[in-house]
């Protein structure tokens, strides 16, 4: 495709966007196509001969679009949000653009030193520690998710704590870790990927606002010490994805120091409440964490992938990822003087990804995103107030930002009758978690824009559907 | 940004991509910048107020650009190519303004049946085996990169060797995994991080062309199984990064099969010339592999990032990597009907990437692929004898596709002094490797624009500063 070609087909692609923002609202949210509908209306085999672009654009409106869950629509408040913006879907082009693959500080600087400065920046923005400086021992990198995060964060702490004699030898079997009984299903995850195990992972019981209670940690590790076993490692959420149940990051964070544990803190979607100084008190805490993490792709405004993940001590995780062939070497590595990020993460190839945070935090500034921010708590009380004044539902679980779990006090076969009405309306799209063993329905503020209108329809709609259910 | 302003701006941005298309070859390939600078150039802090969009195109132009690497120029010759194109670009500015994250099958249908469509529509166009067929026992995925492919491969070979125990208790030190010497960096780091541990891979000889000798791979097998450990898992190169050397992958298949292992083959950037029938026979053996993958993003046109990742047994793929937590859980995953993606890959969200390998299949079309594969292929030989002709100059290993090792007969010395002269001229960009202990040079041809003038201009200029060489 010639330079002008791409630039006529580019502005088609643009042009096309601008309008899907502008008829969103129209689309049902939650796809209504049946297993299968979207593959078999689409060739089965590869075309042996090119096809004109047109083709395409025409299959993505006529094919594609019934097929897509609109993540984007301002009706959208299922699981957690994964907002996008203008500024960052073209800094995401501008990445896809120039085509670099930032594995080596040497093979684009530009992207790993925008990347480290851009997270720097978000170090003071966040109150997050110094120590999570590049500046200082620690130092953020941008991962796709934060399970990455959480993978990354497990396994610098086994190689910490084994005095990296597991990678050298494998694991052994002695290691223990914890998160609470509501921490993301990544954790898990991670455990089994790491060689740890699922049954040396402790769900630690969580209080009545679903927090992790931290005296149940303590007996839990003396206990695993007592039975001869090595505690390493610690998860803490800071929000919750079932309820935004935000974890006693403090008191946790005394137990690791004292046990000498790694301390992750994930914080993946609320993390970005801590822009507004009124929020801040959600990552009181943190100083005491190894690593941390949060999503700019889920409420700030970044499209997809983009989690930060900061560490305290680099060097733990550098010399838990890296390896370095031939192949690799060069001399700005071979200087010491330079960030190499492919050893700060699984994979070995990066893309220029801190080109579309850096333009959302300058298109929107620190004020800009606040006011955002504050928006979307507010109507998201808003909401929780009125779920409050109608005697049928209940308030599940305490609602601190912009998640509010609630129910019909009916039970579970009205809960579930419900909330498959709403999805099926398409007029808005939310998303179940179990507290206390009953179905709870949640509904998340956070997609870029939501206002205090289409949520007031919500509510209406809401109303209107539990008025059927009987 | 309104849509209009999004119109605005991005058109803004497509024409400063057009532009910088055109003028890619004036650019230096490899950044000159010194470490530090491009960071010293920009704002120490994220601004308060929000900025203009054009103040972040201007510093793009005037800060980022200085430190870029130029992968997208056509004088790229380094590492493995990370080919981007026109359809592949618009692709992925698509999937960015869609913004949707597929996770599961019902938050996107259309982001995980296409996903499954295109890589069905890969395995007779790269003659890969039936059983990789979502339609039959396996299917394909996309991940980020080759590294996470065989990252999930070691941990689902763990698993399926060890009955899922490895998942539940951890690992316990008898698993053994093996690889040749010139494999890949990311199968040492998977083993690393599996808790396999590297003493546990075993780096088997090479032959003279640099693959993997089958016999060699044998005997270590039965040394271990003597010593009483349980070899699991062989990752077979197809196309090694160093030197491109092919390993017999039906011999290895052979013993892997005999032996019960799990063959995991690294077709990374070389899978892709296996669309012309005439490179189909580095494809043979792949047949007896439970596992395979390669790069789109190397060298098929399609942006970074985009790895696809082929399983025989899709079973044993998700009961390693599921972990369903309530939250969830939703009727569509229930009925068993569909896919969900976030089952066969370590992170849980995931972006809509099959939507530019979509565009990039149908807008060159199998033959257009062709045609550009086959003229790299030829120029990269046609580069080849030009080397045979300069009684200076050796080649260091065999090329049987794009990928050319050569080097000056004077030594280490002489290689290291070319190669910084070259790159530091900004004419091209190549790297080097160490074969037979000696320093080497690789030119890999593989962006999308390069052609044979480039590289009959590459070729001028190493002739011209190898006589400067003494």
């Amino acid at each position: 495709m010639s330079p002008d070609d791409f630039r006529r087909h580019g502005h088609e692609v643009i042009d096309w966007i601008a309008d899907y923002y502008s008829r969103i609202e129209s689309f049902p949210v939650l796809s209504q196509v049946k297993p299968g509908e979207v593959r078999s209306s689409l060739s089965p085999h590869a075309p042996v001969q090119g096809e004109p672009f047109a083709a395409m654009l025409k299959d993505v409106e006529e094919k594609i679009l019934p097929g897509i869950t609109h993540w984007q629509s301002p009706k959208f408040y299922a699981f957690f949000p994964g907002n996008a913006s203008g500024p960052g879907i073209l800094g995401d082009l501008l990445s896809s653009g120039l085509g670099v693959q930032g594995m080596l500080w040497a093979t684009s600087p530009a992207c790993t030193e925008l990347e480290t400065l851009v997270l720097d920046w978000l170090v003071p923005a966040l109150r997050l520690p110094e120590k999570f400086l590049s500046t200082n021992t620690g130092g953020g990198v941008i991962q796709d998710t934060a399970s990455s995060a959480t993978l990354c964060a497990t396994l610098a702490a086994r190689e910490r704590t084994t005095n990296f004699a597991s990678n050298r030898e494998g694991c052994r079997g002695k290691l223990v870790a914890y998160t609470s009984s509501q921490a993301h299903s990544s954790v898990e995850k991670a455990i089994q990927i790491a060689g740890i195990g699922r049954e040396n992972l402790r769900l630690i019981e969580v209080d009545e606002k679903f927090a992790m209670k931290s005296a149940a940690l303590a007996a839990a590790i003396d206990k695993d010490k007592q039975a001869g076993l090595t505690p390493f490692f610690v998860c803490a959420t800071v929000g919750t994805t079932s309820s935004n149940a935000i974890d006693p990051v403090l008191q946790i964070g005394e137990i690791c120091r004292r046990e000498n544990m790694w301390l992750h803190v994930d914080a993946a979607m609320s993390g970005t409440a801590a822009m507004c100084p009124e929020f801040r008190h959600i990552h009181n805490g943190v100083e005491l964490a190894d690593s941390y993490c949060f999503n700019p792709h889920k409420w700030m405004f970044t499209n997809f992938d983009c989690d930060c993940f900061y560490v305290a001590d680099r060097k733990a995780l550098i010399q838990t990822l890296s390896v370095l062939p031939e192949y690799l070497k060069n001399k700005a590595t071979e200087s010491g003087a330079v960030i190499d990020y492919r050893d700060w993460q699984i994979p070995l190839g990066r893309r220029f990804r801190s080109l579309k945070l850096w333009f959302v935090l300058r298109y929107y500034g620190i004020e800009g995103l606040q006011f955002h921010i504050r928006e979307h708590v507010r109507i998201a009380q808003q909401f929780a107030e009125w779920v409050c004044g109608d005697e049928r539902f209940e308030i599940a679980a305490p609602a601190p930002l912009n998640l509010v779990c609630f129910r019909l006090r009916a039970g579970d076969w009205a809960n579930q009758k419900l909330m498959d009405a709403l999805n099926r309306s398409g007029e808005l799209y939310l998303t179940h978690t179990k507290l206390d063993s009953k179905l709870t329905l949640r509904l998340c503020v956070g997609q870029t824009n939501t206002t205090a209108r289409h949520v007031e329809n919500a509510w209406k709609r809401i109303k209107a559907e539990a008025d059927h259910i009987r």
